[in-house]
C-alpha cells in the first residue's frame, strides 16, 4: 500500500485501486472539506475551480490523477485523451505541463498501473523534497526581527510540502528567528485572507492581515524589510508570472528599496520562454471582480453590467527582482543575466 | 422655502423647520435608501459609518445639522456642545473642520435659525461652485483616447456638487472626449467597486472595474494614461492624504511614468500641517479587512481572532505628484515648492 498525505492532498494506492482526495480551498477557512476525486473531470473541475490550487500542487494532483485514470481503463487512446485534457486544464501554470511530461512516456507502452502509481507518487515526492530545499535556501536570507510580505498563498496548500516562498517563512520561524509576517489578502480570490492566515494561525506564526493596497502605506512607514513571492513561471531572461497582484508589490518595493525574492523549484523554470512578453496570462470572469464568492456564500456589490478586467497572473521583470531561490540555490540579477535559467 | 438637492444630499427649510435627507451610501448600488436625519446624534452616526462620505460632502453635511440643531433647541451651551461633536466625528478630513469655523462666530451671538440656515445653504453653495471650477480646470487635462484611472469615490456622491477627481472626468466625457475610465475597487470598504462604478454608470461613461492590485499591471501593459485621484487633506508642502490604496496608486504611476492628478478644493488645505507627517491618520475596525459588509449582508472570510491593519488613508509626497487641480487653477510642484499652499 501506497499513502501520501500533504496538507491539501491524500493519495492511497491498494488492491489495485486509487483514492485521490483534494482539501476544497474554496471553503477554507471556514470549513475543511475533503473532496473525493473519483475521474479526471471532477479534478479538472477542481482544478479550474480553484479547489485545488498552487502551480506545484497541480502538477503533483494532475499526476496522480493520471495515475488514478490508468486504473479505470484499459484504452490507451482513452488515457492519452484525458492526458491532453489534464494538459491544458491551466495554461499559466508551467508544473502542470512539466509533471505531465514526465508521465507522458508511458502513454505509448501498454497500460502498467504501477508505473503510473510509481512515477505519480515519485512526482509527489520529488516536491516534497524540493520544497524541503528552497524553504532553506529562502530562510537563509530571513534574520531576527524581519517583517515579510506574501502575497497569494505560497505554502503546504500550494504544494505538497511545506511550500515555496511561505515554505521559507515557515522554515526561518521554525529555525526561531523572530519574524513578523504581512499578508496580503490578494484580491479577487482571497488566497491571502483566507489560505495564508489559516497557515499562519495553524503554525502559530506572528502575522497581520492587509488589504493588497495597503503594502506600500506599510512601505512608507519603514515597516516591511523583505517581501516573499511565488511563482507559475519564470521566463529564460528571470522575468516570472505570479498571481495578480505580484508586479504592484514588486514596484513598490522596488522604489522603497526593499528586498523582493521569488521563490519556486526549477521545474517553474520555462527556459522555452525567452521573457515574460512571452507568458500567456489567463483572464478569468468578471464576477469573481464584481464580489466574493465562497464558503461563506456568493455575494456581489458591483452593479449589474459592469464592465470588468480579471486577469490572474501578472509578469514581473527581473530587474525587480532581488533574488530567485531554487532548490537548488539563491540566484541574483547576475547569475540571471549569465544564463541559470537559460 | 429654500430647497437644496444634489446626488447624495437632500436639504429643505420651509416654516422655521429643517428636513435634511442623505442617501445611505453603504446601501449602495445596491438599494437607493434616504436617510431621514433627525438629530445631530443620527448624522454623526452616518458620517460615522460612512453612510455619508467624502470630505467635500461631510463638510456640508455637518454644516447643514448644525443649522437643522438651531433649529431644535435655544441653548447656545448645547449647540456648541453639538458643534464640538460634529467637528471632531472623523478626524482626517480637514473640509469638515473648515465648513463649521464658518459657522463658529455665530455661536457666540444668541441663536437666530435664518442665520445658521443662511450661512449653511452658502456652504453647500460653495462646495457647487467649486465643483464646477475644478472639473473644468481638471478637464483640460483630459484628452480624446484618455484611459483614466481613478480611486474612491470623488463624485456627486461626495460632493455637494459634481465632484472633484471624478468630477473632472465626468466633465471631460461631457465636453465630448473619447474617454475610459479604470476603476479601483478601493479596499477595503470598495467606494470604487460600488459606488464610483454606480455612478459612471448613471452617465452612461464607458469603464471597466478592477481590484486594487491590477492597476500596475495594466500600466506595464501601456493600458493607462493618468490618474485621478481626490484628497482629503493637502499638506503645505503638498503632500497630501487620501484613501488608502492612493499613496501605491502614485509609486505605480511614478515608476511608469504616468500623470498623476490629484484634484480637491482649497478647503482641503491645511497651510498649517507643513507636510505629510503631520497628518493623523484614522485607524479603523479589523472587521472591514477581515470581509466586506453592507446592502448585500455582513460577510468575513479571514479567519477568526487573525490580526488586520486597517488605516482609512495614506499619505501622498509631493513629488509624486504631476498636478494639483483646485477651483482656482492647476499647479505644479515648481508652484507647490514656491509657496501656493502656505
Amino acid at each position: 500500500m501506497i499513502h501520501l498525505d500533504s496538507t491539501a492532498l491524500r493519495f492511497q494506492f491498494e488492491n489495485q485501486k486509487i483514492t485521490l482526495e483534494l482539501l476544497d480551498q474554496t471553503l477554507l477557512p471556514q470549513k475543511e472539506h475533503w473532496i473525493s476525486i473519483q475521474n479526471h473531470t471532477e479534478l479538472i473541475e477542481c482544478i479550474q475551480s480553484l479547489r485545488v490550487r498552487g502551480a506545484p500542487l497541480i502538477g503533483v494532483a494532475a499526476s496522480l490523477g493520471l495515475a488514478q485514470a490508468a486504473s479505470t481503463t484499459s484504452s490507451n487512446e482513452e488515457l492519452r485523451n484525458i492526458f491532453d485534457q489534464l494538459y491544458m486544464a491551466r495554461p499559466t501554470a508551467v508544473n502542470l505541463m512539466n509533471c505531465l511530461d514526465k508521465m507522458k512516456p508511458l502513454l505509448s507502452e501498454p497500460i502498467q498501473l504501477s508505473m503510473y502509481v510509481e512515477k505519480a507518487v515519485e512526482i509527489f515526492h520529488d516536491d516534497f523534497k524540493l520544497c524541503e530545499k528552497m524553504s532553506l535556501w529562502g530562510s537563509q536570507l530571513i534574520q531576527d526581527g524581519d517583517q515579510i510580505i506574501t502575497h497569494c498563498n505560497t505554502g503546504g496548500l500550494a504544494t505538497a510540502g511545506v511550500g515555496t516562498a511561505l515554505g521559507a517563512i515557515i522554515q526561518a520561524y521554525k529555525s526561531e528567528k523572530k519574524i513578523h509576517v504581512y499578508v496580503d489578502e490578494t484580491r479577487p480570490l482571497l488566497q491571502g485572507g483566507r489560505l495564508t492566515t489559516w497557515e499562519l494561525q495553524k503554525n502559530k506564526i506572528p502575522m497581520t492581515l492587509i488589504t493588497d493596497n495597503m503594502a506600500a502605506h506599510l512601505m512608507s512607514l519603514k515597516k516591511i524589510t523583505k517581501a516573499f513571492v511565488g511563482s507559475d513561471r519564470i521566463a529564460a531572461n528571470g522575468d516570472f508570472a505570479n498571481k495578480i497582484g505580484t508586479y504592484s508589490l514588486a514596484v513598490n518595493c522596488f522604489y522603497h528599496q526593499i528586498p523582493f525574492y521569488v521563490v519556486a523549484p526549477r521545474t517553474t523554470v520555462d527556459s522555452q520562454c525567452l521573457s515574460g512578453e512571452n507568458i500567456l496570462i489567463e483572464l478569468r470572469k468578471p464576477e469573481e471582480v464584481m464580489g466574493v464568492s465562497g464558503q461563506f456564500g456568493k455575494i456581489q456589490w458591483a452593479p449589474q453590467d459592469v464592465n470588468c478586467y480579471n486577469p490572474s497572473f501578472d509578469v514581473t521583470p527581473a530587474k525587480l527582482v532581488t533574488g530567485w531561490v531554487l532548490e537548488t540555490g539563491i540566484y541574483n540579477q547576475l547569475d540571471v543575466q549569465k544564463g541559470v535559467f537559460k
